[in-house]
């Protein structure tokens, strides 16, 4: 257990004390205590994401600790990098923090950073500590695509299938158990506080020839419906291929919801949602949820416009 | 002028008015509005750097406009990849925001941006908006080094002279004058709300054999330390050679200080500090202000350690 707090140790102190926490991997050419890194991008393109996360907000300090606000930074931007069929190699960190808190919070949050990272083989290369009011995460991940072309929300085709890997409706239900002053079930407060996005079934499909994906951070609904924008096509969701997990349903049960709002509006699972060629095998973790096809660029739930409430505005109150 | 607050048109309609204020240019393949954006990186690397900036804390919305705020946060960053020896080619944007901010001051700053990009024939690729008590403004720039080796802080040898291009002082005198309540001189006030990196001489330097360069971000004296201890040097500045320009000295003096103590301590103005080998012509801007010689990594300030206040902290108080 470090002592002290971050304004004790210093701004170079605090640098010291999480740099040395992350591995480095052969991609890293030039890793942290630079102006810059320089990461290897032997296939000649870069993938970048970023996000920003704000205390409060987007983790509480009373609900998660900081090795899983660390996991859950950093899972939600590989994510991202993994949706554009793209292996991660780095990932950058901006960190701003009151000079009170506890240098073992930081740190934590620095190992949460290598543990997700270590799961996809990226390394953190670089960062900025600032003081701030709120705790503020600030997330870069950058990847490489291996020779392939991206896989964007674009190239969904009328006669593909539609299909989900990963989990959908735990963080949702974990939101409202925390939400509600409990811990239990303990797998759903933890699926709210570390996200596991399925990086390897994400690998498979951009390998596979999924001709659409995306990272579903905001909801189902509302990310299938970039996708039916951005490609031209209309979507069909059939519900009744939707996995309603047990402790999701005995959640809503419990709180008397219908579990199937939060698989189709929930947020932070960072499931993927892809589209292949009906001639394709889904690659493994992936099952399909429904169709697509030609029309307007519309998502439909079991053949109507979805009319419970929307995904994620985070400028909504 | 654009009516309302970013809470009112909402995450999705800020997007949209900042992202259509952005210039492509070839580098990018894959621009905002997927989960990830991809950028060429014909030379096998990429150079990476990350900052975070906070409200009342790095800029305030009194003293700053958004488009000189945008400039300040875009061009700290590029001269870390300038600093580097590469080429800026892409930023990605974290913005959180309070509800009432002024849609106005959002796409404000996504001009400021815009126009510092410009400079360098960067273009911003992707980003994040969420809510936030501060404005956080979280920034991460990418650069292509053209097929040179990195110019990190560790090269500088014993017997290369050292040199500076760009300003020093000018961005602390004018936090003094507004930090006194004062608009004038309109110059150093102008020089901390942006700051004004001199690219070129940093293009220049990487072509030209620089063994060693740093962007000056906390104060003369502190980013030599930086260059002293990767290098294992000693770097002797000769304040003699060090230009106090006349701005600089008219506010020391109304103010009864020492202009030297904004040259060497100043932060903020992204002087480009390099070493170079002693046979080699000084590139367009840089003029040599002291040397490297054999010895303890530190930094002498004619001949003595410097004793007055030290660089920039960002957990002092």
């Amino acid at each position: 257990m470090s002592e002290g707090t971050v304004g004790a140790i210093g701004e170079f102190g605090l640098i010291d004390a999480v740099v040395a926490r992350f591995p480095s991997t052969p991609a890293v050419l030039v890793g942290p205590g630079d102006d810059a890194a320089v990461v290897a991008t032997p296939d000649g393109r870069v993938v970048a994401t970023t996000d920003l996360l704000v205390e409060g907000r987007h983790f509480r300090r009373d609900w998660s600790s900081a090795f899983e606000v660390g996991r859950k930074s950093a899972a939600q931007n590989l994510a991202d990098v993994v949706a554009m069929g793209a292996r991660p190699t780095a990932l950058l960190v901006g960190f701003g923090a009151p000079a009170d808190l506890p240098v073992a919070w930081a740190t934590g949050l620095a190992d949460g950073f290598a543990h997700e990272c270590g799961l996809v083989g990226a390394a953190v290369v670089g960062g900025d500590v600032v003081r701030s009011d709120q705790v503020v995460i600030a997330v870069t991940a950058l990847g490489d695509l291996e020779g392939r072309a991206p896989v964007g929300r674009a190239g969904a085709r009328a006669g593909d299938v539609l299909a989900i890997a990963g989990r959908l409706g735990w963080a949702a239900a974990g939101l409202a158990v925390l939400g509600r002053g409990f811990r239990s079930p303990r797998v759903l407060a933890d699926a709210h506080r570390t996200p596991e996005p399925p990086y390897e079934s994400g690998f498979a499909a951009a390998r596979g020839g999924a001709t659409a994906m995306i990272d579903i951070s905001d909801g189902l609904v509302q990310d299938a419906g970039h996708v039916a924008r951005a490609s031209g096509v209309e979507l069909r969701i059939d519900t009744a291929c939707l996995v309603v997990a047990a402790p999701v349903a005995e959640a809503a049960a419990a709180f008397n919801v219908d579990p199937l709002g939060w698989v189709l509006t929930g947020g932070d699972d960072h499931a993927l949602l892809a589209a292949f060629p009906p001639d394709v095998a889904l690659p493994d973790g992936f099952a399909q949820v429904g169709e697509v096809v030609a029309g307007e660029p519309i998502v439909l739930v079991d053949g109507a416009p979805y009319a419970g409430p929307g995904g994620h505005d985070h400028f909504a109150s």
